[in-house]
């Protein structure tokens, strides 16, 4: 007879394997990854599966109740001591294969009394990071065979975990000694081994059985830095925490950071300074959010556009300022903690993702790894939108990215009203198309403005101007109201219907908000210009890497980047930000970079998937396609006129234009809006 | 025709190549060893090799004038250029193979001017260092395919060199294109690779073609720290230097320092700078001496008994001081200078031999490296005599180590006279059979006291002790001239004959020297004693080994260590230090701890012999070992009565002894010493 076939879940890996062999064994033969830190001793409780009993047609298996060994002592020890495991859950290192069987490899395994954050985002990322937790035991000195005490540690590697040649960390050198009698010769060493070919090394060393380790992900953004602290053994996301990039004291934006390295003998090194402390506050954030101690992150992953890439490495980015805008490095960067001045332990190791190109960060390529363009059966189309909009257009087959120079307008920049995402802040904006009265939302309230309560509650931070997803929908819903037209001009004529349009040099405004003691807030058409621009240049990068590809259209569209985490793909759409697509296909995934990072964190093999793919990635840049600026020129209408939205007349456009069509143009108007061609209705309206 | 030939000497190493095969890229095939930084472009001079012509009857081969191709434009240009080769040598990167051809590859290939220090040790070391310097032309940067200027540098080092998954140092990063744009897009990456199976690290970046890299070796003994600077490339030692250890002022010797450390809490960490502090002193002055800068450093290799090899690792050296004798660490450890706070190449690389047990260190594995005692056929035996005597035996079929407990006495320390070597100490003594008068030597004059002018060239230093080598003679001259006897007894008869030996409390004493103006330099009953005891030690520690290793007698001894510099092996062997052995193969090899440091600074294979050896030495503890007592109370006698020395008796003991003998007992003393059996004549004198 031959032996049982085992079947792991989700991963679908399966093989034979003797009656009796623990399951921990049968995963990890088959390169299942199954987390154990005591080596198989039944005490740190990592290694939990969940075998799965009934008849699995689409295995061909069944699996029956006796397909796993009876419950053995190590496991009752187990629970005795440290409470009960998840119902249906087992040590996988004692509950052995007895036959044909099912079993799933549970994507947390939690043993501590973890406080899991629950607003991180919950992707659920298989784990297989590139620190191992080894206890060991490890025999005590004998003048017979005198092998310091690090070799007999590292006998035990070998020996038990099967790690040969292991390189050591300076600073463990030291305390080898203290640690081992510590413990009473047993030790927890942490080892870092990110290739699979590279040596494996020691970075750290903790006396006795030490079940937890911890990491950080970090996306370093010209505005704003976000941090998540992970737990590297169960995988959940343990606290977040962000801040605002110091750096902004020294420009506003990318360039004008690049101009005060220029312009300043110091300057790199200040915000190399002022970025690295930012980062270490934001490790202590997250560390008192989860009571955790800094010495306990081992690994950490970073990401960045390039120049916030280049400066929190030390490395000077004036060649970024201009053509060829030649990085100083493209491809991941790996190093130390105690290199870049970062307050971790001492042996923590940092991974830096690629960068695609000099204007494509790693933070395109942490989003890239997180919805994964590259590997999609259909075209799909990812936009990270900062001050730079970062493009990555693709399926299997192909991958493209450019960058786009759409200028900080999206982010509240250059906009008379417009200014940073902050409680007070209108981000959601609704204008009645027949009296082109507004509604709006702010930030830190939950409420509309012609909501009860409203007033009251918008007290404590006032009114104080627009953020970026509230330009974008003030200016949609300004343009489906009829305020703006399809060339982006405030239509004087409104004023009529409206004192809230008004004249304002030789252009006419929108006066979107009274404050009671401040100036009002409005939108100028210098404001709308901007947008315009904005879109342009967004919407150019995109044709660009359609034509690149030789497609018309996509399949799915995600909008990425703090902008991203707001914006409604409705109005997305409306503005002609991102080419025609089927609304339920557009979504907004926030910070797609910052989920990249926790990946990579997480599970060494997406480093080696973002390396692969961002290799594979063919760039374009659009400062050297003269299609681009053509591209651009054809984008600036709302909605652009070389795309039209068919489908989505029905879902947005329609029902505002419908109701102002019946006021403007009586049953006729409707009735061209209902025939579908909502742009052939408007363009001829407009003639 | 098959393809001819090629015989590489004096490896011996042979293959058969196609005509127009480049001699470089025979060797490199053939795993033989030859530098080149500029990548066979014929600039660097580096890969010079000497084709042999004639009838090589032990090869088999005739190696005819025209095998080789006519001098190429390159070797034409170089010679322009950067001057002469040596008379028959050819750069290899251009010079072909065209019949059977026999090459030799030169020790030395010196482009350069250097000054190449002629005092060091002059012994040849074959290189294969760890650190390869390649000249790479790099790409400029392209906005079609951005890859990074680190990236395309690291494309040219896998096309050109081969090197794939090259790690770049941290510090590397923030200079890369500064360094491509100063080098005009050409630049010479320092490669750190030891084990050849490692990954590659880029530790250092030069721009344009950088013909020089350099090492050091040093040795930290608990007295004095020596140094070697050598070129990595052309293997010559430029400059060497000296120090005493700075930790003398924690405690004389090694115990006294773990004391110093267990007894103060900052104790550690001051020896700890202290002696990293000497080493920067030395670095500095070894490089102005060579004219070089201490960022051209790119390895270096430490060698030191265990307690100086942790402190200067920042190891508490405690567990040292007390059975079991652990070492923190006893492999080979790899680290950074910058993170020993040396002052070299932030890149330096710092490898440590091996400490073959808690008492024998990585100074005794490099004297084992460098004087092989494992490699011979007959049984070697390889004594370093510190404070404690570190013991090697073996040969080919088994090796053994053990440290043994000899004191300070043969450094001159508790000993009434005795002083460490310096200018005005005693270093050479001979005892005039029959008036009893001594003559001496003293360090910093090179007359014998009984020379014209001695005194007056005395009068610099005076004449201020007696050194540890001094010691050994003057007792064995003692011995010989009978003033003592075989248990170590002062004669007082003797002073009948001299008014040099007098009665001192209620044992005699030598009066040696009488100073002008301070006490008399005498050699006291405790002295011998003291002397005996070392020497008993030391002779015990052998007589184990041997046991050990089934042997009643060895083929060939080295003296090794600041004492073994200056022995005479004559006086060893009269003084029974150690056993029996043709005098000729006793040799004095000096500091062999530091040759064995520059033979694994020069060749990394060293490094992976050393470590091997090291592994399979079997380790003695004299300590555990009930025998060792016994051997040592049986050594205590000059010369030790379980081991005579026959064939000594005419090199030294019979001239003396005739002398005397003659004196005392007439032509029948006479005789008795003629017929060879010395220690039996002497036995029967004393019955």
């Amino acid at each position: 007879m031959s032996d049982p076939l085992v079947i792991f879940t989700p991963s679908g890996k399966r093989g034979n394997f003797p009656i009796g062999t623990p399951i921990l064994e049968a995963a990890r033969e088959l390169g299942v990854y199954v987390e154990s830190v005591c080596g198989g001793r039944g005490i740190c409780g990592r290694c939990q599966v969940a075998p799965e009993f009934g008849k699995f047609a689409k295995h061909g298996i069944e699996s029956k109740a006796d397909a796993v060994s009876e419950w053995s002592p190590k496991e009752i020890r187990y629970t005795d001591k440290r409470g009960a495991l998840k119902d249906g859950r087992r040590l996988s290192c004692s509950a052995t294969v007895q036959g044909p069987l099912v079993v799933d490899i549970p994507a947390d395994a939690v043993v501590n009394q973890q406080t899991i954050r629950k607003e991180a985002d919950s992707r659920l990322i298989e784990r297989d990071p590139a620190i191992q937790m080894c206890y060991v035991e490890v025999d005590e000195p004998d003048m017979h065979k005198p092998l310091g005490d690090l070799d007999r540690l590292k006998v035990k590697l070998e020996q038990e975990w099967g790690f040969t040649d292991v390189l050591v960390s300076q600073h463990i050198l030291p305390n080898v000694q203290k640690v081992l009698r510590d413990g009473n010769w047993t030790a927890t060493v942490a080892i870092h081994q990110d290739l699979e070919t590279s040596r494996p090394t020691m970075i750290a060393l903790y006396p006795g059985l030490k079940n937890e380790a911890y990491g950080i992900a970090c996306d370093i953004g010209s505005t704003t830095i976000a941090m998540h602290l992970s737990s590297l053994l169960s995988g959940n996301t343990l606290a977040s925490s962000g801040t605002s990039n110091p750096q902004i004291r020294f420009g506003e934006d990318v360039m004008s950071r690049v101009s005060y390295v220029m312009m300043n003998p110091d300057g790199r090194e200040s915000m190399t300074r002022a970025v690295r402390d930012a980062v270490n506050g934001l490790i202590q954030n997250v560390c008192s959010e989860a009571g955790i101690d800094p010495n306990d992150i081992l690994d950490s992953v970073f990401v960045g556009n390039p120049i916030m890439h280049h400066l929190f490495l030390g490395i000077d980015p004036t060649e970024l300022g201009g053509a060829p805008f030649a990085l100083a490095v493209s491809g991941a960067v790996h190093t130390w903690a105690s290199e870049l001045d970062l307050s971790m332990n001492e042996g923590t190791r940092v991974y830096v993702l690629p960068c695609i190109a000099g204007h494509v960060g790693a933070d395109a390529a942490a989003a890239t790894l997180s919805e994964a363009p590259h590997n999609e059966d259909e075209l799909s189309l990812l936009v990270d939108v900062g001050t730079n909009a970062e493009i990555v257009l693709g399926q299997t087959t192909q991958t493209l990215a450019c960058s786009s120079p759409t200028g900080p307008a999206f982010e509240g920049a250059e906009i008379s009203c417009g200014q940073r995402a902050a409680p007070g802040a209108i981000e959601r904006v609704r204008i009645d198309p027949v009296s082109l009265e507004p509604k709006i939302r702010i930030i830190g309230v939950d409420l509309w403005s012609d909501e009860p309560g409203f007033t009251e509650m918008a007290k404590a931070t006032g009114v104080t101007g627009i953020c970026g997803s509230g330009i974008i929908e003030v200016m949609a819903e300004m343009f489906l109201a009829g305020i703006i037209d399809e060339d982006g001009v405030i239509d004087g004529d409104k004023a009529q219907v409206s004192s809230r349009i008004f004249e304002d040099k030789r252009t006419f405004s929108y006066r979107l908000w009274e404050t009671e003691d401040g100036p009002d807030i409005t939108v100028a058409q210098t404001d709308v210009r901007a947008i315009q621009m904005a879109k342009a240049a967004l919407y150019a990068g995109v044709k660009l890497l359609m034509e690149k590809h030789g497609s018309d259209q996509v399949a799915k569209i995600r909008l990425a980047g703090a902008f991203g985490t707001f914006i409604d793909p409705k109005y997305a759409l409306v503005m002609g930000l991102v080419p025609d697509c089927e609304i339920e296909n557009v979504k907004a995934v926030g910070n797609a970079a910052g989920t990249g990072a926790r990946m990579a964190l997480l599970n060494r093999n997406h480093r080696r998937e973002i390396e692969d793919t961002v290799k594979n990635i063919e760039k374009i840049e659009t400062a050297l396609e003269p299609k681009f600026q053509e591209h651009f020129v054809n984008a600036m209408a709302f909605p652009n006129k070389v795309d039209r939205f068919p489908r989505l007349e029905a879902e947005v456009t329609l029902p505002a234009r419908k109701q102002q069509a019946e006021m403007a143009d009586g049953e006729a108007g409707a009735a061209r809006g209902r025939r579908g061609g909502a742009g052939g209705g408007r363009r001829r309206r407009r003639a």
